[in-house]
């Protein structure tokens, strides 16, 4: 163990392990999480190279390798619970993906929503038992977030009965889909469903796209690779063109809409169906981000503890990197950070489950502020760690560019979580319909539950006409009950700001949609203030769950770096507002320097609370131990360039070049 | 050619070419430019495979080819003129490095700066005929920053007249050196001096690591590639492990210190003379980020123009994305920002070459001040071309994931600039010390010149008590020169309270050094405030030398949303200093989007005037004919993965996992 790391250690103020619990939901789960944790570690079958001195081909190999063998041994160990099934896919993953990912997450979940039951029947049976292997063919080339402009069409043919499929533009080529490119042999299809003539909007169909036995693609199917991406390395995304593919009348998902055999079109009873998987799927990635942002955090803070150079005090020896002011200015932010959004996606899976709960109850009431603030809380959280993780990388100096740090994979594999499942600025404004609508709502005298009940009361605050500039004063901003009124009162002046710049629009003869449009920016500063305010309010309320007065302690330092580093990042936003004043500003600036300092000594132990195993982080700087340098040095020999010490292009190029100079 | 982006064309407002000229300075130089990317262009020899194809080795392999066909046409050319050079090799990298990239940027003008007479006989034939391929080894496992700090070893031993070397720490093997790995035959190490036990610091020593024949590694030396990394995968950057490696004393570069046969040691005249290359470099890499983010820009809003996606208004065709506000929130100012680099980067290569002049007739006055622009400019460019290639990449939707986007990597091949030829961080710290030194000049009545000479003026405007709160209403927000003078006075005013931190710090009895790291967050956001004082400065001056009218016109609206984006950015700062008003805020927020409308038409217009050929840009996504999703269909299709049509995986893993099932 090295001795920095050590003594860092030795000098926190809190039990480590009861935090790690408090992140886990409890001390059994944290038991259990760690004994499917050592099976995977344990296992030799999972024993792997390095991905990144693998080609893609052999990255692709080893996940689907890796895919099929847990299957197996998930099946095998009995692993049921959703729950650890998610702790068993994800120590077997590490920093990369699952090739067989959206069979489990999209493809197997549309067979069992939207099949009728003589489908069910033989759809289930063929996909559990993986002799149909298949994906979700949803996004074209030309098409993303807008499904009603997707091209590909399903034409009913009642001569024969079956749907004729046909990718009629270059746009409309499938594009993205995952494990499409070379795995699946079906994809369930969605397309523009037309029948007698008539065009129905988009429906799903079951499409064989590879032979089951062979697994050569189908007659009328261009299927393939979309080629490498910035991360994903191990997934084949892939294309897929339909040229008069046909299928069977009941390959179409016939649960709620119909086509009968005549080609008489029966309509779906409601629409808010398939609204939950959408809703669930971002409060997962609510999760995710805290996730990629504690590995970085995990990573920075461990090495910044090892890492000594230049120098503070002359003659001194050179200081751990941690030691500089702006080491932790960088840093412990996004600390705070990472835990206010672990807190934000345990708040979320318990409130999806609730409202899931009252679904199945037939109660809908909840479900679009639940929609709202999980695509709000999708963007901001996605957005907040993506930048994060550079700044996490970039802390480390040259050796974060080294694929040894796993900083690199870490970013690659994370990023694209700003784009899938609804691309960030139009969660932003999704959202700010929403609160746009609740605010004229409260406007008109209605009473609002849930998170923006808060415009009810800034209604009451602006009938009382309370003079603005006596505001200000009773603001402390040491307390964070008082943080989180101004956080909250940033949110309704913004959200009011944007409707106004709506309401200017139209007076100037915009149609609502210009209005709209005209005021985005506006729209999309409105959300991300709302949700600002849900993080600091939902890690405030956290608090008060934690008995331990250690722990509670130093969360609530972290709660308070978190909501003051937000204000002195937002200053004009507070400002102007006036909701502080500038002497406040200056002693918040001061306040974040001593709450750096008193974080200084918990640092390596807040990380080590997120208790992410060294074989789940794969990072030579991140390692528990600190042993750092031996370890890069071991990792760099291994590179596949050093296979030889010769290359081949010493004597192709470089020794004829002399001779022609 | 696509129909939208020819109409985006026939609509804009200016001359393209003419803008052009003035980003080349002059139509000359645009002329000669493309002659020179012709001649690659044109050139059989420099057709090659998407490197994103390619394993590393293979990527490796085209690299040296590319770099040793370079050497060979560049001299048959005639090519000599050092920015017609840098034109030619630019183009033939495109968005990937030269693996012999150090020995032409350090080994050479190392060789040629520290050589005395004697040394560069033997040494200059030697490396400009390639039989000495060299690479210059600074930086160590556990040492970047801080060279006082470097650990490696070279002990002068009299009775054989050789300097042994050695690597005593796992922490002192150089590591990160480009071309270090496999490419180089010769290192220039910087070690530690002993002799007659004495430790005179670094110096710089000529080492022998491959046989020059055979291209094995020499005895005592263990050399190899680091391994993967973010971006530069076709650079071997490399390690060196010296075990007791013994070289002849005059392979220690004696132009200025020098070790006699006895061991005596002789000290160098001055050290300022190594001061020049550092600044250059880092004065180069302000031109880069332009060039790097001029290039994210060119291909987020030629795609923006092609891809229409969901509705402003329903019923009506879905429209291009760079209609929607927040696209053109996102992208505008950016585009803004490089054309403020571009004229920052032309203003520091002017001043650079006049400085030098003076520098080679002993006047050494401006070096300081360049030194610390250099830094701060450095530093600040960078890390705004970071995350702007990120927002670029973002702005594509899915597809800028894609590396047929190119977006990722000109990220990857970027970034590493925020943190090598010093940290950035470090940067802006050195650039606040010169700040502080200046601020502390001026209050003592001293006249300073260049750039910080506002110092001067903030003093005298504090001395005739001018009432705060009269300022404001003077700032006319459309006014550029007006906005230059409050950036001043936020840039002041910054320095000021740096300063003060500092005077706090002290004041509770804190050393200098402490005080120093204890206001290091303060002083970066002084140096932040300076360097964007000195754009914005910059970017204004450079209309003064624009004559033609529309042009003027359209760079004048880039240079208003520059600033006043960067102080909504910012707000806080000018409202907390009272250099605006509230009013003035919202004035602003207003203004900014009628400057993003203003700029829409022209938006196609001005990335076309960066001029950065396709075969350059290699992106699908930005290519000059609108013709996006044809290539990116048909560079898919060449993807690897795509090579057979059944992968081996089914067969080896999915096929007997339904056996098992």
């Amino acid at each position: 163990m090295n001795a920095d790391i050590l003594k860092e250690r030795s000098g926190a103020s809190f039990d480590v392990e009861k935090l790690t619990n408090i992140l886990d939901d409890g001390t059994e789960k944290t038991k259990r999480r760690r004994e499917i944790e050592s099976l995977v570690f344990s296992d030799e079958d999972f024993k792997e190279q390095d991905p990144n001195f693998l080609s893609r081909s052999e990255r692709y190999d080893q996940a689907v390798r890796k895919s099929a063998q847990m299957i197996l041994k998930i099946r095998d160990y009995g692993i049921s619970d959703p729950e650890e099934i998610y702790y068993y896919k994800s120590t077997v993953k590490g920093n990369q993906h699952e090739v067989l990912g959206l069979h489990f997450v999209m493809f197997l979940p549309t067979l069992i929503n939207l099949c009728d039951s003589e489908q069910s029947k033989k759809w289930l049976p063929l996909a559990q038992s993986f002799q149909a292997v298949g994906t979700y063919a949803q996004t074209e080339m030309g098409h993303g977030t807008h499904l009603r402009g997707l091209e590909t069409t399903a034409t009913y043919d009642p001569s024969t009965q079956e749907f004729v499929l046909n990718s009629p533009t270059v746009t409309s080529i499938k594009w993205w889909p995952g494990g499409l490119g070379k795995t699946s042999n079906h994809a369930i299809v969605l397309a523009q469903l037309y029948t007698l003539g008539k065009c129905h909007g988009l429906h799903a169909f079951v499409v064989p796209i590879r032979d089951m036995n062979t697994h050569e693609p189908l007659p009328g199917i261009l299927v393939g690779d979309i080629g490498p991406k910035f991360g994903f390395h191990e997934v084949d995304n892939g294309y897929l063109r339909l040229d008069n593919v046909r299928i069977p009348r009941d390959n179409m998902l016939m649960k709620y809409a119909k086509v009968e055999p005549n080609g008489t079109y029966v309509k779906p009873p409601s629409a808010k169906l398939t609204y939950g998987t959408m809703v669930f799927i971002r409060s997962m990635i609510v999760g995710e981000s805290a996730r990629a942002l504690s590995k970085a955090c995990t990573i920075a803070i461990r090495y910044s503890a090892v890492r000594h150079q230049s120098e503070i005090r002359p003659g001194e020896p050179e200081p751990q990197i941690l030691d500089y002011q702006t080491q932790q200015y960088k840093l412990f932010p996004l600390l705070a950070e990472a835990y206010a959004f672990l807190f934000v996606g345990q708040y979320m899976g318990q409130t999806y489950n609730r409202i899931n709960g009252d679904i199945n109850q037939g109660d809908f009431s909840e479900l679009p502020e639940l929609h709202a603030l999980s695509a709000g809380l999708k963007a901001f959280t996605t957005w907040a760690a993506n930048s994060g993780i550079e700044v996490c990388r970039m802390s480390c100096g040259g050796h974060g560019y080294s694929r040894s740090s796993a900083l690199p994979d870490i970013y690659v594999n994370f990023t694209p979580t700003c784009t899938y499942e609804g691309e960030n600025t139009v969660m932003m404004l999704q959202t700010a319909r929403y609160l746009v609508k609740s605010y004229r709502q409260a406007k008109e005298g209605r009473q609002l539950s849930g998170m923006v009940s808060y415009l009810n009361e800034a209604e009451t605050q602006r009938v009382q006409a309370q003079p603005v500039s006596a505001r200000p004063t009773v603001v402390d901003v040491n307390d964070l009950s008082s943080l989180v009124e101004i956080y909250k009162l940033r949110a309704a002046t913004l959200i009011e700001m944007a409707v106004k710049s709506i309401q200017q629009e139209l007076q100037h003869r915009k149609s609502q949609e210009d209005a709209w449009n005209n005021s985005s920016i506006d729209l999309v500063r409105a959300s991300d203030a709302h949700c600002h305010y849900v993080v600091v309010k939902l890690f405030t309320n956290k608090l008060r769950e934690v008995s331990d007065t250690s722990i509670h302690s130093v969360l609530s330092t972290l709660a308070l770096l978190y909501a003051l580093h937000g204000i002195t990042k937002n200053s004009g936003d507070f400002l102007q507002a006036e909701l502080l004043s500038v002497p406040q500003m200056l002693q918040i600036s001061l306040r974040i320097k001593e709450l750096l300092a008193q974080l200084r000594p918990n640092a390596v132990a807040l990380v080590d609370a997120f208790d992410i195993n060294d074989r789940k982080l794969n990072s030579c700087l991140g390692r528990y131990d600190g042993n750092v340098y031996e370890h890069m040095f071991e990792w760099a020999r291994r590179s596949p360039l050093n296979a030889t010490e010769v290359h081949e292009s010493f004597h192709k190029y470089l020794k004829p070049l002399r001779a022609k100079l």
